[in-house]
């Protein structure tokens, strides 16, 4: 998928929601307990109920990666099934990799190639040759961990270095300095909007996904307030505020009323910026 | 495994040779290619003649997740292979994982549960709650990255911070404040011999897996002048120089003779220290 494939999608859907399919099997609905592929069934009905309303999927892989064989298959189930039927939808697969050079290239194709996700995000710890790699797939996207939204976020990315920046600045901008860098999209925790301002003067058009709305505390309109560009520019997650809204029969419904209600606030944000 | 018990294994095989079980489809030997499993028999065939000379063996995860559901099914494969045929041998799912709180329980679980690896790599980017969940498993290990061996490891690991120490250090050194820091190992890599002195001023008792010896050119003598500590406390990694030393049907003949001339040096090094 295009940049420009992806701005469309967020223009006509008025909605710029990413929706984080983080599946506990012990978090779901009792009836679908019994199910073949419980892990699959969920985020299909979930998919189904809400694709109009969200712009992105966003599998964490650690929850399939903890059910083994299984849950990779209901992974790669529940990719096949978005890029069937619903093809305008990015599909992000959170699963914060990095290492080195042609290792990372390993994980590129695993993400990019074998599931067919149109991004994946990655951490910055190993530097350059351990992102590039996956910066070298056309029309992928990689989303490096920049400011995350958890609480110990700051342990090392609050650190000030003798250049004058903080570390997850330095990320940054050092980042930007990679080969084919305007396939970058970063990760900021919504928990730190008063950051937005800053990081937006040194990624002024780059795409921000950030989590830790709802849940996890974070303000919708303060992450706006600076985070938005001309073309949206955010990518804005929840997950269990959404796919856990409903503990029945319903819960599909359910978290069609959450996803929608983020989707209404998001519109008229979109509304009074252009 | 009780890190006592990884000493004893140390002493009695007169070897810390860490084996990298990193399989690549297109590198391992024809006759093996239209195998059932492929990856399987190449590492098992690798471990059966080299099990009595290496001490541990670390997968490196990126390289089963390139195919998919049948690479996850021949890491599984090769780890109850390891567990039920060699329960000595200390292992290592080589994955680089790190994320927030409740979803590294996820990643957790899946290497120290599901697969039941004694120990994992980690990436500590996104701080203390990201690696205590790791931490919180009794008798495994979290194998931290500190230090590696790629072009790009300085990028930000070099950085030095307003408070006095390069970025690698701050992390050796907060890490040791965390809950359960003694299930701690450290990942420092062998092209950096000359930091190990350092680094063993802060950690002189923690285990350190070094990579970086052999194709990536680090020298074992080197390393152990500086990393050995009165337990060894190094467990020195070689992947492709052993697992493709040959390419026909001798194969794990001639990985068994360069991983020999590995432990050979290793035992004469370890005879002059005690």
């Amino acid at each position: 998928m295009t940049k420009q494939e992806l701005i469309t999608q967020i223009q006509q859907k008025k909605s710029f929601l990413c929706i984080g399919l983080d599946v506990d099997l012990t978090k779901i609905p009792k009836h679908l307990q019994n199910h073949d592929d419980p892990i699959f069934e969920f985020n299909k009905q979930i998919i189904d109920a809400t694709h109009h309303l969200a712009v992105a999927y966003k599998p964490n892989i650690a929850f399939y990666e903890a059910y083994g064989i299984k849950g990779w298959s209901a992974l790669k189930k529940t990719i096949d099934y978005i890029n069937r039927n619903y093809p305008e939808i990015f599909t992000i697969a959170d699963a914060k990799r990095g290492d080195i050079g042609n290792t990372s290239t390993r994980y590129a194709k695993a993400f990019f190639e074998d599931l067919n996700f149109n991004s994946v995000t990655a951490a910055p710890y190993m530097g350059a040759d351990s992102i590039e790699p996956f910066l070298a797939f056309k029309n992928k996207f990689t989303i490096l961990l920049a400011l995350t939204s958890n609480k110990g976020a700051l342990d090392f990315q609050g650190l000030k270095t003798t250049r004058g920046d903080e570390l997850y600045k330095e990320v940054i901008k050092t980042s930007l300095t990679w080969k084919n860098s305007e396939n970058l999209m970063f990760v900021i925790g919504a928990t730190k909007a008063a950051y937005f301002k800053t990081i937006r003067a040194i990624i002024p058009n780059h795409f921000l996904l950030v989590p830790g709305v709802g849940a996890q505390g974070g303000s919708l309109k303060e992450v706006c307030q600076y985070g938005l560009t001309k073309d949206c520019g955010l990518l804005v997650n929840s997950s269990r505020g959404i796919i856990y809204a409903g503990t029945d029969q319903n819960f599909a419904l359910n978290a069609q009323k959450e996803a929608l209600k983020l989707q209404q606030e998001m519109e008229i944000i979109l509304n009074e910026n252009n």
